[in-house]
C-alpha cells in the first residue's frame, strides 16, 4: 500500500513503520511517502494517527497505477511529455558510427521539425564478434550534434557500468528491453530527475515491465516514460510481436507516458510507416522509429532503418492520422 | 510452382503431368491451372510444349503470393472487397441467442448504415458445460434479419458436420481460429464460390494460414479473405496478442485481403476502441467488431462486446482515421 | 459441480434439475450423472432431496480432476493402461505409405515385443500440395497388419468427416493435435467405447487439453488417455518444445492417463532417444515413437522418424530407466 | 571464423589480421586464438601464411560448437565437471536468509554427499517492494558455510556493480536468467577462471543463449557451463516451461557441459521430483535444486523449495535412474 503522511510526521516515526512492514520510502514534492508490498492491506493500529491518506493496492504495480495518480506528465525543457495532446516523433540510426553519419541525420531531422535525436552507444549485442558501439565516443559525437543542431539527445544505458557517464550526456535516458530487469540501473536512474525511457524487455509481461518502472518511480524520479518495442512470439516471419493490445492495457491502467518502438517490433523497414501510423492512431504520447542516411551500410539493425526519403514520407503521413485522434505530432 | 497452359492442351495432357509431378488441378476462369509442390523448380522437359507460363515458388505459399498475382479482390453483390479505397465493417454479437437479441442489433447497425451482420451459431467453446449456440436454429434466425433488415450475414463453420448447411444460409462463410487446420472444411469451401473469411488460428504462424487459405484457393475459390484475430503468446492480462506486425506482412507479401478483429484479441472492452483504430490506420480491408444489447447478459464473450453506444461512439471515430489514409469505412 | 443421484430418482426428475441449473447428464455404471458448470457452487434448495453426493469444482475441469476421481485405468483386451507400473510403448510410421513399408514396420516392432502400431492416413498437412495420407486404403492396411501380426492398431481421425470409419477400424482411436478443439469429434469418440488418445493442441493451455477431455467424458466414454507432444514456443532450433513441466502438472492434478510423443516435439531423430528416456524417468504410462524402414525417404515427418536400428537400440535402453522408477516398458 | 597461427607469428601479425577482418584476439592455453565474424568464410590471401589452422563457421555460436572442439571438461578442485561419468547434484535455499538457516541448509547436504551448496545473495526480484537479499552479508554468510562444512559455493552476480566481489568470495559464478544479456558482466567472467554457470535468459532463444557463452569464452575463459531453467511460453499453470527439447539440441550441437534447473521451471515443488528424474536420465552434467529448512516461511520463491525430507527422498531416487544411464550422482 501506499501511505501519505500528516504534516508534522517525522522521519523517525515514519521509519518505524517502515521497519514494522516494510517497504520503501522517499520523497515527492517535499513529501515523504511509503510504499509497502502490497500484500498489506492495512496500516498497523499504533500507526494510523500519523496517516494522512492510505492506497490499498491489487498487485505490485503502486506508484504507477491510475488508481494511486490518475495520469502524469513529464516536462523536457518546453515540451511536455503524456499530456494528451502530443504525439512525440523520435528519430535516428540504431548506433553512432560516426560523425558524419550523426550530423547528417541530425540536420535532417532538425529540418523536418523533430525536436529529439536517438542513437545508440552502448550496444547490447547478441554476438561478440560483431560490431558493439562506440561507447564514450558515441556519447561525445552525440554531445556534439546536440550543441550543433539544438536537438534533445537519447540514448542507451546497456549495464551498470557506464550508467553515470549516460544520465551526464543526455536529456532522456533509454534502458533497453535486455537491461529491463537490472534492478542497479533501475535505482540508479531513480536517483536521477531525468526523464527515464524504460523499455519492455521482449521476453517480459505487462506485470513485469510496469513493476520495473516502480523501481524507479520509488527512488523518487517520477519522470518514467514506458515504451513499448515488440514481444517475442513464435511468429518468425517478423523479428518480434508488436504488443498494441498491451498498449491498450498501459493507456487503461497505468498513468505514465506511453511510446511506441515499430522499427524493433518489425525488423524490415516494409512494415515500420503502417505501424506507426497505426500506434499514432491509438494515441500514444511518443514514438521511437530508426532512420539511417544509408540503412544498407549500417552496422546494426540494416534491414530495419528507413532512409531519409522513407521516413519523411512516412512523417508527412503521420499528421493526418495524429489529427483524426486529437493529437499534433511533434 | 503454378503452371498454365497453351489454349489447345487436353486435360489428358495435363493429368499426365500432374501425376509425374504431384500437385493439384483447377479450374480459374475456364482455364485448367496446375500446382505442384514449391520443391519442383523445374517442368520436364518433355512438357515443357504444353506451358504458357509458369512460377517459380520459394515456399507453398503459392496462388496467395504477390509475385503470382498481386492483388485479389472480391465482389460480394454491389461492395468490392479488397479494393483499396474502402475498409469494410462488420459488426453483431459473439452469438446468435435470440430473435430479439438479432433483430435489436441488425436494426441498429443497420441504422448506422452497416452492411454487413456477424453473430455465431455454432460455437468452438473450451467447456462442453457451458452454452454451445443455437446450431440450426441460429442460422434461422440469422436467416430472418436478413430478410428482415437487407444486411449480409456472416458466420462460422466449426467444423465438417455442418459445413453445407452454413455455405447455404450466409453470405460470408467464417472459418473460425479453431478450425483453421481443418482441411475438409477449407476444401469444401473451396469448391464453393462464397466469400471466405479465413481467421488466422491463435496458435499459428503467418505461413501455415496464408497455407490454410492455399487449400481454399488450389480448388477453385479465389474469394479468399484473411483475418488477423490476435495470438497466443506469454502475455495474460490481455485475452490475446493482436499481431498487426504479422498484418504488415501480409500486406506486404500477399494477395489476400486482410481484416482485423480486435474485439477477440483485446477480450475487454475497454481497448476495442483504439485498437479498431489502430487497424484502420494501417489500411486494411476489413473490420469485425463484437457488439450486444445488453453485453454484460451475454452468453459468450461477455466482457469484451461493446454496448450499442460504444459501438456508435467508436463507428462515427473512424471515419477520420480512415479517410488520414486514403480509405472510407462502409 | 458433479451430481450423483440417490438410487430411486427419475430421469424426469434429474432433467428438471438439469434445465434449472444447465449441464450434461451421461450413463456411467448404470447410473446417470448431471454435471453443471463450475460456477454453480450448490444444487438448488428444491433438488436437494434427489442427490446422493456433489461435488464443487473449482474449474471446467471436473470429471478428470483428481479430487472427484483419484486415478482411471483403460481396459485394452489384456492391457491395462494407467495401472502405475507399466509403460506402455507404440511405434510406427508417420503415415501409412504402403503395404510393405507397415508389413516390415509391423514385424519388427511384434518381435521386439510391442503390442501396439501407429500410423496415420488422413493427414493434416499444413500445405495442400504434398503428400495429404492414403485415407480409407490406409485403414484397410493398417486392418490387414493387425490381423497378420496380432498388434493393435491407433490411428488418427483428422476431422469429423471420416470418424466413424476410424472407430470402426482401430483399437485406439487418436484425435490429432489440429484437432482438439473438434467438438464434433470429441463428443462422437465420448459416444463411442474405444480408447481415445487424445493430443494436447500445439497451441492449446494445460486447461484447455483437460477441458477438450472432459468433452468425451461428459458423454459417457471414461477411456481417455492424454498424450503431451510437444507445444509451440519461440525456440525454432527444436520443432517444438516438449512440455514436460505440463506432464507434471497433469500426474499431480489430473485422473487420466498420460502419454508422451517425443517425436513429434524434437522434430529431429537425434533428441529423440534422450528425450523418451526423460519421458520415462517421469514415470509415464506411455509413449509414442515415430518409426520408419527407411525415414530418408518418408513421405512425411522424414527427419524424425528412427530407423529400426536407431529404435531398437533406444528400445533397449527403456527398460533399466521405468526399472529405476518402478516401471516395466511393454 | 576461428583462426590458430603458427608458432612463430607476432602478435602484431595478429593484430594486424584482426584489424582487417575484425574479431576478437584470446589466449588458449598460452596460444593466440583470432575469432571474427562467421560470415566471414576465408582468411585473407596475403596472411594465409601465418595461419595454422581454420575453421569455417555456420553462426556466430563459434568456441562452443562441437565442430571446433568436441567436448569440454571444467575442472573444480577434484570434481570434474562434463567428463560424461557423472551428474553433479547442486542444492540450497533461493536465498541465503540468515546463518541458522545456510548453517544447517549446509550440514544436512554435506550429510547427504553433496558438494557444491547453491543460494542467492543478490535478488534480481521483480517488485522493489518485497526482499531484495543480502547482498555483500550474504556472501559472507557463504563464505562462512564453505570454510565450517567444507562445501564449493554457488551463488549468483546479478548486475556489473557487484561482479568482482561474487568473483572473489565463490566457487562458480552463477549469471542468472535476467543477467543473461549483460555484456559487461559476461566480458569480466570471461576474464576470470572460475568456472561460470551460465543460466538461460527465459525469453532467450539457444541461439542466443549459446552466443552468450561465446562472450565469455572468447575472453580466454574456457570454464562455461550452460544451465536450462525454463523458458516463457503461453502456458501459466507452470512457472515456465523446462525445455528438455533444449537440452537435447545442446548436447547434440554444443561443447559446454549442460545442467538443469528444474526447481524455477515448475515452480511448484511437487514436480520437482519427476523433472529432476527427467533431467537425470537424458545424462546431463549437474543439477541445481532448490532447498529450505522451512520452505513455507522462505523470503522468496516460497512454493519451489523442497523441505529436507522431500530432498532426501528425492536425492536417494537419482541414483538408480542415474545408473540406468551409465552416470553417478555426486
Amino acid at each position: 500500500m501506499i501511505i501519505h503522511f500528516k504534516k508534522d510526521t517525522t522521519s523517525t516515526q515514519i521509519e518505524e513503520l517502515r521497519s514494522e512492514i516494510q517497504g520503501i520510502i522517499f520523497q515527492q514534492d517535499n513529501e515523504s511517502i511509503l510504499v509497502s508490498p502490497s500484500s498489506l492491506k492495512q496500516v498497523p493500529q499504533q500507526f494510523q494517527s500519523i496517516v494522512s491518506s492510505e492506497y490499498v493496492m491489487t498487485s505490485d504495480i503502486q506508484l504507477a497505477d491510475k488508481s494511486y495518480i490518475k495520469h502524469r506528465e513529464i516536462q523536457l525543457d518546453d515540451l511536455v511529455i503524456g499530456n494528451g495532446m502530443n504525439t512525440h516523433l523520435i528519430g535516428g540510426p540504431c548506433s553512432v558510427e560516426s560523425w558524419e553519419q550523426i550530423d547528417q541525420t541530425a540536420s535532417f531531422l532538425k529540418n523536418l521539425g523533430i525536436k529529439t535525436l536517438r542513437a545508440g552507444c552502448f550496444k547490447p549485442r547478441t554476438s561478440p564478434y560483431t560490431f558493439q558501439g562506440l561507447g564514450e565516443e558515441g556519447l561525445e559525437l552525440l554531445a556534439k550534434a546536440r550543441e550543433k543542431h539544438g536537438l534533445n539527445i537519447i540514448t542507451e544505458v546497456k549495464d551498470s557500468s557506464h550508467i553515470d557517464l549516460v544520465i551526464e550526456h543526455t536529456d532522456i535516458v533509454q534502458i533497453g528491453t535486455k537491461a529491463m530487469y537490472d534492478t542497479s540501473i533501475l535505482r540508479r536512474c531513480g536517483q536521477s530527475n531525468k526523464p527515464i525511457l524504460l523499455k519492455r524487455g521482449f521476453g517480459s509481461t505487462l506485470q513485469e515491465f510496469v513493476q520495473a518502472a516502480e523501481f524507479i518511480l520509488s527512488q523518487g524520479n517520477p519522470n518514467v516514460i514506458l515504451c513499448e518495442r515488440g514481444i517475442r512470439t513464435f511468429e518468425s516471419k517478423t523479428r518480434f510481436t508488436l504488443d498494441l493490445t498491451g498498449v491498450a492495457y498501459i493507456k487503461h491502467h497505468i498513468n505514465l507516458p506511453i511510446f511506441v518502438d515499430p522499427s524493433h517490433a518489425m525488423g524490415y523497414r516494409y512494415g515500420v510507416p503502417d505501424l506507426t501510423r497505426a500506434a499514432v492512431a491509438m494515441g500514444i504520447d511518443g514514438l521511437l522509429i530508426e532512420t539511417h542516411p544509408t540503412p544498407e551500410k549500417a552496422l546494426s539493425d540494416a534491414s530495419q532503418q528507413l532512409n531519409f526519403d522513407e521516413f519523411e514520407q512516412m512523417y508527412h503521413s503521420l499528421q493526418p492520422v495524429a489529427q483524426a485522434v486529437g493529437r499534433t505530432i511533434i
